[in-house]
């Protein structure tokens, strides 16, 4: 049902200087930037690899574009670091179904709006051994199983 | 010179309960299993999916089994929860003599054994935004390239 790691998330203070440190230290570059302003951030996907399901796996680099965020609470309790992992499925509402019918409480009642136009939902951390996890639908995949 | 993102590391209290979580929520299953006295924990690799360098990503849970350790450490401070990101490389040595060479301090003045007979070398957290940052060169890519 979880096919790949999509991403691993990272907060940080600066996106412009953590853009430049991964490129700088280990050569990734970026792949895509966007700001989500419904979760607050700015954000840049770095692709890692390439996975065995046809996706990819990347690095996101997210910073808080207002005080308010999860990220920017994020940041003010815990600073840099990681902050999320996500998990890669061909079917996120069915994963989530799934998952939330197995006692994990499903934060968000529909999948809304992730990176890249994916479709995304998250899970309680405290249900997760206090890991936030992310489950995540790429757009390509919406189109291949009709539903995009 | 990174090729993949190898694993997640997840610190945990209980490496059953967190095993049996994993596989009952997500379906994923061990894939490896061992103790590693020399980094004070016991640990479950949790193959998640391929990766296109042809190695693999996995979920790397990890139980303290001193409380010294320094995953015991992460545990008392923090809690449950994700504890270090680790990229691939045919080549950790290389890779770390580079990123030190870029100003990284780099834990290890040699690379150790880490999970599966890999051999690792971690970088300080400060120096990789809040992350602490494993390099993992895999056995069998030690063979591949003459350095195992």
């Amino acid at each position: 049902m979880l096919t790949r790691i999509d991403h691993v998330g990272i907060a940080c203070a600066d996106l412009a200087a953590s853009i430049e440190f991964y490129r700088r230290t280990y050569g990734f570059e970026v792949a895509h930037e966007e700001v989500n302003e419904e979760q607050g951030v700015r954000e840049a996907m770095l692709r890692v690899n390439g996975t065995d399901d046809g996706g990819a796996t990347y690095l996101q680099l997210l910073e808080p574009t207002r005080d308010d965020s999860p990220v920017a609470k994020f940041l003010a309790r815990h600073g840099e670091g990681v902050h999320h992992i996500a998990f890669g499925t061909a079917d996120v509402a069915g994963a989530a179904a799934g998952i939330g019918g197995a006692g994990v409480r499903v934060l968000d009642s529909a999948p809304r709006r992730g990176s890249m136009d994916s479709r995304i939902v998250f899970l309680h951390p405290k249900d997760c051994g206090g890991v936030l996890t992310e489950l995540v639908q790429a757009a390509d995949q919406g189109r291949h199983h009709g539903e995009g």
